[in-house]
């Protein structure tokens, strides 16, 4: 309790106002669940544009698109929680085996899948699925020999690209995790796609509380059957001086590309016995540091779906779940 | 010229800060286009959540969806471009005509058709299909008849009530204009449905520059063999003193239900002689007044593209197009 307290502490210095409307919005109808969490009211703060020619068509480079990286047209994922280390058409139902978020812009890549926020420049939500197996060897590939690159599969209007993070003072931070996928350099090249990017405070989080949280669920993909992963930017309203909620988000370069608020991460875990046990957090996209609890940044489950947009593994009846943030449900 | 500079002074006087980011993205890359439309840099500037029970399944209420307002797959829509007075399933595929610009959430109505954002519990855009013998007799319905309602068809937990609005000091504004719908008063209570409403400013905006700008579309229509409408909100960045961009938007009620910062609308007119003439605007989400000049707010074509994250009558060939904002193309 002392050390979540002294974290919380941390935090606060590190932020401004507190995580307002947001808040407001869960205290108001759900004020059981919103107060085992008011620890975090502390914590989760929050803090376009440019142009090619004429014809949209011909704008959009369709042949650049990679062929592998195709765009799939989700229908009814086939559930396989069993991992087996596959590669590929299957391995997006592996993925997706408790449903699309969302289907619009959806992208699979060999190892992980993606939809893309084109408003905002980063994706909407991506999805990974962990194993003990696919996370054993990671001698065959190598981290410098893949390089932050446009993704082709976007069109251009909606493209975040190299230039835009350029002296933008933001990591260019992933969301499925580089080290998750090590399994080929292809799966690991594809982490580096920019639209599996988004703009993240380097020290303090990217490279610190965020870095932690991902190790977290590579170790509960190490202790468990599989971890279903996702993960996505967030944009959270905070309350200003004026006593009104308001949303308010950096954008940086020639493109406008959106500095989320907050990120979150949704591990959905199913143990060697088959029972499933969800953990949900968010985490403020500031300096935090690495010597954090990661379930001190526990939060409810629809507060990540309220903020979102969408629903979280909507194929898993809930009442499959044993526990959900280490509870019993 | 000089009610034009009268105009752009009145909108000035009642915005703060500048258009900032997004046309910084659009001066960097087309600085041609910008300058053409570089008085409006002084008239365009800017200004989550709550919850029921346990089962996701449960809470969406499927039955309360209307029967007649059922969310259609969007498969390929077939041209139709002459006008001719239909109602039923056929109205859809005349009113997408040239494609839907995103399919995730889409609803159809018997006279427009709305995707909705689920993030920021407004539309994402709204289509309508515009002839001068659908505004014909406004006779046969009345406004009085109908009320604001909750769209049943939305997840509770991205649904905006009228609970929102309340006391929020914004008006409830249309996107499909109700005047635009009195073909039946189903029709018209149609545009009733909470998915379809924005929060607007009341005096200066709602009821005066946008009601303009929904005025000169109808008179379009009658002018036109029809028009095709698009619609929506926009949440466009400005520069701040830090000299950087940000998003910022209000966001009100137990549902955090966003505050646009711009509205767009663009028209795509069909002549009786079978010509394309395509329309752009842009308005801030501010008192205006009702004297403006609407082509005032002309911008190009690829500025609300790039801001609302889709592309505008995609399935027409942009050879098609005789004028763009009353220019030849």
């Amino acid at each position: 309790m002392a050390t979540r307290k002294a974290t919380a502490a941390i935090i606060a210095t590190a932020t401004c106002t507190g995580v307002g409307g947001f808040f407001f919005g869960l205290s108001f109808k759900d004020r059981d669940r919103f107060l085992v969490h008011a620890q975090l009211k502390d914590v989760l703060q929050p803090s376009s544009l440019a142009p090619p020619a004429n014809s949209t068509a011909a704008v959009f480079d369709a042949g650049a698109l990679r062929e592998k990286n195709s765009m799939i047209s989700p229908s009814s994922p086939s559930p396989s929680p069993t991992a087996v280390a596959t590669v590929g058409p299957h391995r997006v139902s592996e993925i997706m085996a408790y449903g699309f978020p969302t289907t619009d812009y959806v992208r699979s890549r060999s190892d992980y899948v993606l939809a893309y926020d084109r408003k905002n420049r980063n994706a909407l939500w991506v999805a990974e699925h962990l194993t003990a197996e696919r996370l054993l060897d990671r001698t065959k590939v190598s981290r410098k020999l893949s390089a932050f690159q446009e993704d082709q599969s976007v069109h251009p209007y909606f493209r975040s690209t190299n230039e835009d993070y350029r002296a933008s003072g933001f990591d260019r931070g992933h969301l499925a995790a580089a080290a998750n996928h090590w399994v080929s350099q292809d799966s690991l090249d594809e982490t580096f796609f920019l639209s599996n990017i988004s703009p993240q405070v380097g020290v303090g989080f990217n490279r610190d509380a965020w870095n932690t949280l991902e190790k977290y669920s590579r170790d509960k993909a190490k202790s468990n059957r599989s971890v279903f992963v996702m993960t996505g930017p967030l944009y959270l309203p905070s309350l200003e001086q004026d006593g009104k909620h308001y949303v308010k988000y950096q954008v940086i370069g020639p493109n406008s590309v959106a500095v989320p608020t907050h990120f979150f991460k949704a591990l959905l875990c199913q143990s060697a016995t088959g029972e499933f046990h969800m953990e949900c957090f968010v985490m403020p996209n500031k300096p935090i540091g690495s010597t954090i609890r990661v379930t001190d940044f526990y939060v409810p489950r629809d507060m990540i779906e309220r903020a979102a947009g969408f629903l979280l593994f909507e194929g898993l009846p809930r009442s499959a779940l044993k526990t959900m943030n280490g509870r019993k449900v």
